[in-house]
């Protein structure tokens, strides 16, 4: 019997799958899941995915970097937003970081329950198949979508996933999602960035002028690294594979 | 200021829409709302939607006919189940029916707060959207979808009403959600049916060959009855302006 993939189009119709024995891949594409592989590449130690601004805060006393975003900006007083690119600055490496963000890490606390959970995005697409096919496990593909609702960005990253490991799967109950994914990833992969255009989340970012951000978001295979969570952190799993 | 529509792909996401002001279409292709719009052709004077094969079998005794639906089949001991066939029956003619379905009558109690709750199918396509725009309210094309997930045959309905309204019609929050139903009828549209090939719902009904209900149902603009909910029926909306 063949292992099974899923689509998960928001948190909020989760707790329609069976995600016990599965892999669940968390994809928050604009930004925090992208922000997460930039973060691992540049050297992070761990990120601690928290639900609140408060939470966040709270662990600096313990010595980390707090990171929180809400509404698409950084909220004030803390080292670190969502902007992928804030993640490459070298203070970074080697530390420790408490997260909030609007969508994404929201989404990781609705997939707690899963036998594991993953960090996909575009930056490490290729990387996040190769070792998702290894694993022999069913795969849901948890769309952080914005505040509960649908979004296309998250929809396409899991098409992408959909279309490359769909000889290796099954679809099930939800295959209609799966289905639909994929369907629109090819519609758009030729030109992501054009694609989404008239999505709600770039009209939603237009006036915080982030749009560097969302080209380096929805350019594919910059990375190798696949962020798991262990416990309540997010590691590097090629660092916790060579230790 | 424009009028707005949107699509909901899931009676559990319906709590992220504001509907007290709205039309919600509700939307079950197979084959709930599809009989509806053949009972009301076929002279049904009023249709009450309710949760349990047990309710719906308690309006006998109110001299209704009684419909119930479950895992595709009709409940053993009602008088009409789900197929738009057995709608045709000139005993409904001048009936009032009670009818339980798996997804459809659940919609509609989920959308039981709106301003109006219309009925839509491929079979009043032409005809629903042509009131639509003369009602001048924002609208939700709500899809029942199969026990809360995620469905082709529902989404490509809601996706062909967005093309033929969205001239007249402003995007929300939830314009991801429009955009990707519009899209995806855009894909089908030329072969409804086998586009659906490979959907979950075509899987589940195989067994029961109901090929030509799906045929049947997948088959745009066989009549212009409007079902609209008033209190707690459904009735047709041509024949309550003629009163």
């Amino acid at each position: 019997m063949n292992k099974t993939i899923d689509v998960c189009f928001s948190p909020a119709l989760f707790n329609l799958y069976d995600s016990q024995d599965s892999i669940v891949v968390v994809i928050d594409i604009l930004r925090a899941t992208a922000s997460m592989c930039v973060a691992f590449q540049n050297g992070v130690k761990s990120i601690v995915p928290v639900a609140t601004v408060e939470e966040s805060l709270a662990y600096r006393k313990k010595g980390f970097l707090v990171g929180a975003e809400r509404k698409g900006e950084m909220v004030e007083g803390f080292d670190l937003g969502n902007s992928p690119f804030s993640y490459m600055d070298p203070i970074v490496r080697n530390r420790d970081i408490a997260l909030t963000t609007t969508n994404g890490t929201q989404a990781i606390q609705t997939a707690r329950n899963a036998y594991q959970i993953a960090i996909g995005s575009f930056l490490n697409l290729d990387a996040l198949c190769q070792w998702l096919i290894t694993q022999d496990r069913n795969i849901i593909l948890l769309c952080s979508g914005w505040k509960n609702a649908f979004n296309f960005e998250d929809t396409l990253f899991a098409g992408a996933v959909v279309q490359k490991l769909l000889p290796f799967y099954a679809l099930t109950y939800h295959r209609d999602s799966a289905l639909a994914a994929m369907h629109l990833y090819d519609l758009a992969k030729e030109d992501l960035y054009g694609f989404l255009e008239k999505s709600s989340h770039r009209k939603r970012l237009e006036k915080l002028q982030i749009e560097d951000d969302i080209v380096f978001c929805l350019t594919p295979n910059q990375t190798d690294v696949i962020p798991v969570m262990v416990g309540d952190a997010i590691y590097n799993l090629n660092v916790l594979q060579s230790l």
